[in-house]
């Protein structure tokens, strides 16, 4: 089972997959975490690229490209031979984070971008997606309260909106694969939102 | 004028590069000479981490699309605006190395490397291409007696004759665009063949 959290930047991703590896490791259940851009050694390589407050002048396309190429590493490296293995797989950011930011975030044309990261993917898809939802002043006082400030955060409250707006129209048109979990609350009401979806799925 | 040379490495791109630019300058032409990947301070980082010898874990995909976000930023940042301010460009490698590689090289799809491109330069294409047209095993001969030997250079022969069929295959499918310079022969006869055809063509 492939499982993928998403959500803005101080949504609570990174401690949400946490709890819930480990809840799903006491049931038994060998899990294996990750993250995006990232995953890999190459695509740490990339991560620092791409999150480098010296690199302010990057076009879109390529930031694109440098999360794709990420991807790509991470998914033959990582994720299809943990899956394959038997394994649930949980990966912080993935495909929908670049139709989020790139598409409704900056306007790159949606279909081109599907397109993307099906040659990036080679069509991998998760089984399932929660949206960690939370609104776009909560999600940016957290990541600047917490010193995790960085180039990808310097844009404005407005392009965290718009993102949050995609992500919604996303989990929309695949309510079968998204779930949306309200994370504006405290982190153990989060979680035990995210141990109930899991669990539920896995019967 | 957008000018592009391909070929395998050791076919003398750098060298004819800068003899061409010396050339064209000394005719009284603003004349701006680069190269990919890299090009750009941000494309100089993703080019360290495509040529790292420790990233020989590096599958198909993910060199592909470093390769073409080298492209985007390079394009964007670079050979666009001189283009805009009437200069000369001659890059040394630009999208038909791409198609050559892991087109031609690799095996992948290449209508889908022709989108890929297309997504990445915006849709540029060059106004002039000079293959320096290098038998694999003379190139490869070169490669390792300079001590220029990198992580692509650790393909067999055979690899390069695959790209090299490529590049003619390319040359035959848009004549208008191509031209075939025989890089076998000692360095002025190269150097001069390239000056005409390239004042030829600058009228």
């Amino acid at each position: 089972m492939f499982i993928t959290l998403e959500g803005p930047d101080g949504s609570g991703k990174t401690t949400q997959m946490k709890a819930l590896a480990e809840a799903l490791r006491e049931r038994g259940r060998a899990v294996y975490t990750t993250r995006e851009p990232g995953g890999t050694g190459i695509g740490d390589q990339i991560r620092r690229v791409l999150l480098d407050l010296a690199n302010e002048g990057m076009v879109a396309r390529t930031e694109i490209l440098l999360f794709l190429a990420s991807r790509a590493q991470h998914t033959e490296e990582v994720i299809r031979p943990r899956l394959a293995a038997g394994e649930i797989v949980i990966c912080d950011r993935y495909r929908d984070s670049t139709v989020a930011y790139q598409g409704y975030g900056r306007g790159v044309d949606i279909q081109t971008l599907h397109k993307l990261n099906d040659f990036a993917t080679g069509g991998l898809l998760p089984d399932l997606t929660i949206l960690l939802d939370v609104s776009a002043e909560t999600g940016l006082a957290r990541r600047a309260s917490d010193g995790s400030w960085n180039r990808l955060d310097a844009d404005a409250v407005d392009f965290h909106r718009r993102v949050q707006a995609g992500y919604h129209a996303m989990a929309e048109a695949e309510p079968e694969r998204w779930r949306v979990v309200d994370a504006n609350r405290e982190v153990e009401g989060v979680q035990a939102a995210l141990i109930e979806i899991v669990t539920g799925r896995l019967g």
